[in-house]
């Protein structure tokens, strides 16, 4: 069982309030009654309770991160950022995974509310159908700042920290066509979800750029997973009038567009050109020299973080809503992959 | 703000001592007084404080997990076992990454123990140099049930779940023996690690099970990264009496070794068997057919959880400690790279 000032008192023999007096520093305690106290506190390993401190000072210096997918890596390395941010200004997180899942999203917004966290920092489930006006009830009524990172909230205007997808998919797919591409396939994520829409929005405005037709046999509309991304590539490989690269709009489906090329003994780019959006750190580590747009992850949680240690800050002094929206571009890495064999 | 009882009793005008009636569901309240302090609820979206609702139960239903790195999926895994058996018992998870540190590790300990949280899921920093006696006074002063997940921790018995790193390094090495090799190189973990020095250890037993002599060229003591390993691997194609076969110790450092292979254009199996511990997942999914030996990552997590669990309820009845460990064995994955070219 854990100690308390019950049992502080109780070892130094004194009353409870003087224990109070000397942890808070206030009010006139005689010095050997003090020392008495502090070898109690000593002795029975005493921590100041953060909870019955927080009841008092109505702080509780903890901080909600609501995520869809902790084994995706991008949320891994968005999560570095967002402590890293957290250790310096000395804020605990209670991290939340959703599993995509809109329920369990929800209930996490439940159980941090209860914790009497300070604010949150979320990236909310991807599909928008998702959001009704039940849950953005939920949202509006929490009381404490909310900051979005890189998530689509129907229906209303948060602050939060974005990802310009379409400008790093524009970028991308630029790149490609100045390779020599015109034959571009795109594997997209969930289309009800905002990155796999702005990113195949970029793609669409970069052929438009260079007035290349949109084909509808190059348009595979995928989830974000390897197994769907695998067969989508084999359908790619049979097309009759062969695309010359893809375009894979997510880290998990590359897995299964390079599986499907390793699996017909394709090489990449001289098979077969690709463009990943987020990279893939084990690919990229092992020498596969995949070309891809990179999304700031370790930047967006830092960045998110200090959003809301900002609004944290401004909430105590004036009461009213500030609605601020920072984008991030991603970065473009050239590794020769989507390069066009002659 | 949050909203707080005040607001309600304000918004009902009635008594505080009223609005704690209605929510305690304890003592008379005439039945249109309890309609207007539901009603101010509903309007005000109140919550009830589960920080005020601790210090009266003394119960926070808050779990603190504490692993060296978020960004290596083997931890993924591990935290995904974990929340799904919190879930299911309405638990809380406080999370903190120590980035193997252990002054991270500490600070953790402590802020987790101010939180009041009511038990420690934690894999200690890999050092063992850093856990002397203040560290471990630290660790057996916290009064509340601490289960260590795969972790070592020296000069102390903790209860916890452990994975049997010197049964699947025999496995595996065996299973090279099998195919035929007999000159195998390991590229070993941090020595001064649990998980890395037993892991040598059933490679050095498989060895001498088979009389196969111990070659000092062969062991390459490295870090948990992929840099040393590729650094490594380069030094053992370069041997003169090359090994056939290698065993990289863990997951991380596999990236580096295929890496060196890939540059020589070396193929697996044909120029260089290869067998890992823990999977690659990226490297499993694009179809390189890698064999493994896999720890068992989210059964870890599941079984640490439910063991926390049960120590936070046998803690109430009486006043004893319970040493429990359980032992889960890791499982051989074949995928053909162990195999040795004719």
């Amino acid at each position: 069982m854990s100690v308390t000032i019950k049992d502080i008192a109780k070892a130094a023999d004194v009353s409870l309030a003087t224990v109070s007096r000397v942890l808070n520093g206030s009010g006139y305690v005689k010095e050997t009654t003090r020392e008495k106290v502090h070898d109690a506190i000593k002795q029975l390993h005493y921590t100041p309770s953060a909870i019955a401190r927080s009841l008092s000072t109505n702080k509780t210096n903890t901080i909600g991160v609501i995520i869809p997918d902790i084994n995706n890596p991008f949320f891994g390395e968005v999560i570095k950022g967002i402590t890293q941010v957290a250790d310096e200004h000395q804020l605990n997180i209670i991290l939340c995974d959703t599993d995509d899942c809109k329920e369990k999203e929800l209930k996490a917004i439940k159980l941090l509310r209860e914790q009497r966290i300070e604010g949150i920092l979320m990236t909310p489930t991807y599909g928008e159908e998702a959001h009704d006006s039940a849950y953005m009830s939920t949202l509006d009524n929490l009381g404490i700042p909310v900051i979005l990172m890189d998530g689509h909230v129907k229906y209303a205007n948060y602050s939060g920290v974005f990802i310009d997808h379409v400008q790093g998919a524009y970028d991308g797919v630029e790149a490609l066509i100045h390779a020599g591409h015109e034959k571009i396939a795109i594997i997209n994520g969930r289309l009800d979800s905002r990155p796999a829409k702005e990113r195949f929005l970029g793609y669409k405005k970069a052929l438009n750029k260079y007035a290349i037709p949109l084909h509808e046999q190059y348009i595979f509309n995928g989830e974000y997973d390897h197994e769907r991304a695998y067969t989508m590539t084999k359908k790619i490989l049979l097309l009759e009038d062969r695309p010359t690269a893809i375009f894979v709009s997510n880290n998990l489906s590359m897995l299964g567009c390079v599986k499907a090329l390793n699996e017909q003994s394709l090489s990449i780019p001289d098979d077969m050109a690709i463009l990943g959006f987020d990279k893939v750190d084990a690919l990229n580590i092992i020498g596969m020299n995949i070309s891809f747009i990179n999304g700031p992850t370790t930047l967006m949680g830092k960045t998110g973080m200090n959003m809301l240690i900002e609004s944290l800050e401004k909430q105590k002094d004036v009461h009213m809503r500030e609605l601020k929206q920072i984008t991030l571009l991603p970065e473009l890495h050239l590794k020769g992959s989507e390069k066009k064999s002659v």
